[in-house]
């Protein structure tokens, strides 16, 4: 059993490897990464990617200024354009800021970041294991990879396997951008757990035969009644759970709840590209000047969650209480 | 607007000309087929798919052997013998056997044969565009291309749109063959219908968003009482379309009834090889060795269906009276 981080740190050689995570799962490749410059290009072209990775990523980006002399101002700058809306990204360089011109100071706070997201994601793991069995079926990416924890849906199927909960992984491919074929299927491989995967639209179908005990998924943005949003396809599987009486949870840091919304409506639903339905690395597959629309996150209202699995513990209905007691609101 | 039709026959020379549908959508190749041998190896390399299209084939397959002076018995083993479950296949090879050694005799009923398919689904389209309207979804390929006809749930929804009714279709693109995506797409660009590619996991959400008004799809078996097997991914479309109040049809000839199953509890579900979903056109998309399961097709039960579109008329429930009485049946 492997956990695959996204990165590891040579402090002696002052280089930050980065996986490149574009050529998983066929090929393992590490790019070393010795500047803050580097590092934005890095975040920039999705050599790492997932909102935690890319936090810790650019934490170390500015030690990797001091190392390399740039100046502190410049980096942040390039840092931060490197990815517009990835909140994770700002917030790790904000805290980063208290040490410029300071590496021993940048190296601990950069550290100090890292091992918060391991300890939220080990907490998210040990708790979401507890109402994991059977058989589990999940979608995207939400494991180390994403993080450079232990992930959050991902972890917690890890974890109950571990504990001998979980027995089989069901792993939705994720289309168009196949990220539970390619990241979510090369983690579980790595974690020695036992998992198949299927086309997105045979969920329903596995779920009809008796074959899924329950559901688990990560979270992009989360308002404080449990609204959220996630990956497309996320939506359709919590209709087919509740019509078909299987458990449906979600698993996020606390963090990723915003408090300044009520319900989900405020959130902003990302739409990608057409292109990415239309062609798979390169290949056509439909007639030449036909559209296409490519919603790549949908929203799921919280009636349809059993439970909220954060790193203080598994929340039920009401969820706005719950939610509001995790995060010391009124 | 255009009718894409898989096959034409050049009687002058002899010819029966197939559109080449593995290499669709991005390349027309018609290939030539001059004798009964060279007919069952296109059918068996699936140049020609659908089953209504399968058995028109097969029958002018007949015709070419009489003109290629093949053996009437030889001929029939190997078009029998080029996709070993088609009942279509079966069907037309019967009904061209008592006109062995008669070209003229031959000639006709290949005629007939094909020009049967062609009157039932225009009778399919026609009922089934009076339910139609707003924006459909629909699923896999049921047009032109599967049938040499006008097509089943396909047919429906261009007669509707032909009707003004219908002013949008949602491709699904049918993982993991890409039928939608292939030829679905392919049809409805040349049919002039407003249409736009969705991956599979993307129903759903627009269910939920309200920009669905009708699901309609075909059907590969269906049961006396109305369960029925189709492409996978079927079962869950009718269980959304069902929560969100969607009316769902099922289309098909009267001849994709079995008779034999008072239930769709005996009809036998295929299972095709995992690697269909591992791979896309040669490109491997999982970890090397990462299993996958393919099941093809999925059972709908009959509960889900707003109504049947046959050729003759709309069935609702209760569907076993309807299909008795429609199939002449005590």
């Amino acid at each position: 059993m492997e956990r695959v981080l996204p990165f590891r740190f040579a402090e002696g050689e002052g280089v930050f490897w980065l996986l490149d995570q574009r050529r998983l799962p066929l090929e393992e490749v590490w790019v070393p990464v010795r500047t803050a410059r580097e590092m934005a290009s890095a975040i920039r072209g999705m050599v790492v990617r997932g909102a935690p990775a890319i936090g810790v990523s650019a934490a170390y980006g500015m030690v990797l200024a001091h190392l390399a002399g740039e100046a502190p101002e410049e980096a942040d700058r390039l840092l931060r354009a490197s990815r517009p809306t990835a909140v994770n990204l700002f917030h790790a360089l904000d805290r980063m800021k208290a040490h410029w011109g300071d590496l021993e100071g940048s190296l601990k706070e950069a550290r100090a970041l890292w091992r918060e997201v391991e300890e939220t994601e080990k907490a998210i793991s040990l708790h979401g294991a507890r109402v994991l069995r059977g058989q589990v079926l999940t979608h995207c990416n939400t494991g180390p990879l994403a993080t450079g924890g232990y992930g959050t849906a991902l972890g917690a199927i890890v974890e109950a396997h571990r504990r001998g909960r979980v027995r089989h992984v069901w792993v939705d491919e994720t289309r168009p951008y196949l990220q539970g074929a390619r990241l979510t299927a090369y983690e579980l491989k790595k974690a020695g757990v036992p998992a198949t995967l299927i086309a997105d639209s045979m969920a329903g179908f596995l779920m009809g035969k008796g074959q899924v005990d329950a559901v688990i998924v990560g979270v992009d943005r989360m308002a404080l009644n449990g609204d959220f949003a996630n990956k497309i396809g996320t939506y359709a599987l919590a209709v087919l759970a509740r019509h078909h009486g299987i458990p449906f949870y979600a698993a996020l840091p606390l963090a990723s709840v915003d408090p300044s919304l009520p319900t989900g409506e405020g959130i902003p639903l990302e739409e990608r590209p057409p292109e990415e339905v239309l062609e798979l690395r390169g290949v056509r597959l439909a007639p030449p000047g036909f559209p296409a629309y490519h919603p790549a996150f949908d929203l799921t209202p919280h009636r349809y969650l059993t439970g909220i699995v954060t790193e203080k513990g598994v929340l039920y209905p009401p969820f706005d209480e719950g939610l509001r007691d995790a995060l010391g609101l009124a």
